[in-house]
């Protein structure tokens, strides 16, 4: 039981991210489910900057993982309920990097060593990390997300 | 019927795009289709340039419109006409960006909205959007699709 | 036969890409197979630069296949064997770009074309090519790839 994970872990999921406007924050194909991106944030405001430039490694590593959590609330909450997901597949982890910033599978690992520490095995999932030159509202990382979810 | 909204609204699709090569519009496993990137064009030709240097918000908006017109356009073709679509899924918006352009979400709107009018509840999609270093053929907006279809 | 073609074509697939640390380097949902994104090596080691500044397009290319038969080799030791892939059906190149370098695709020809030579019709892919801020290591292409294999 994931919820009785998080619990243990002492986490408390964010409220999930609903729809606004455009787009949904999840689609789903059959069994899997694609989560949006989502930007980081800090005190509910974009976490605005550039791995490299102004924002350390150790800050876009919190930065990944607060935005992963974000990911899985929102999944949570579309799915009816944390113990619906069946496997994390995938995520995809944008860092918002200056020219000569190179570590962005350390950042990364914000978010992967979050979903491992909650998941466990059903959260050993494959990915992708690269720098771009910018993200929606000067965020210094995104991450987008496919599950695997119970029908 | 989806084809019928396409008359309503006035819209034809453009061309398809077809098989060029190393690789092919659109690939299926299963009921799920993926629809390769499709870069901006204007007149025929790639729409040149960079948000937040010489393409304004409102041309990239009209550039995604288009890219997603195409994409539609190439997908339909691929599955024998539009109303095989069940579900549009999932775009990923890259926005050929300056460093000091924010603004990616507001250009992969031109793309979502024509997704929303042309296919309503179906089109609800999730979707990332960033901004990218370059695009191939100094384009302005490329954009890729995955959509369930019919069997 | 896959393997068969393998060895009509003279090519010997690399180790595989194991498990290291936060991730894995396949996940799978049913028959869709995920594959982590794989950067560009050399002599065993990051494969570093920038298309348009330090690497040339014919390196770059060289390099886009090395990462695809890096791929093909992580694919086929997680599924038992290149001969259960039943599709490759999408990669995404990312390619470290200098601000003016705007011939991605060419550089995705190297990987596209490779698995055209080893799959025949089954490797008929969708794909994206874009140029990015930076990847992992400062290596100058990172690929990764979905493929929908036998269960």
């Amino acid at each position: 039981m994931i919820e009785e994970k998080l619990r243990l872990l002492g986490i408390t999921l964010p409220p999930p991210t609903r729809a606004v406007g455009a787009y949904v924050p999840v689609a789903r194909i059959g069994n899997t489910a694609f989560v949006a991106g989502h930007i980081a944030k800090r005190d509910g405001k974009p976490w605005v900057g550039k791995l490299g430039a102004n924002v350390s490694l150790e800050e876009g590593k919190a930065a990944a993982r607060g935005v992963a959590l974000d990911l899985i609330a929102t999944l949570a909450d579309a799915i009816g309920g944390i113990d619906n997901v069946k496997r994390i597949a995938k995520i995809m982890v944008l860092v918002n990097s200056a020219d000569t910033f190179t570590e962005q599978h350390l950042v990364a690992n914000g978010a992967s060593e979050l979903i491992g520490d909650i998941f466990g095995e059903i959260g050993a999932h494959a990915r992708s990390a690269f720098g771009v030159a910018q993200i929606p509202f000067g965020a210094c990382v995104e991450i987008e997300l496919i599950a695997e979810v119970t029908s």
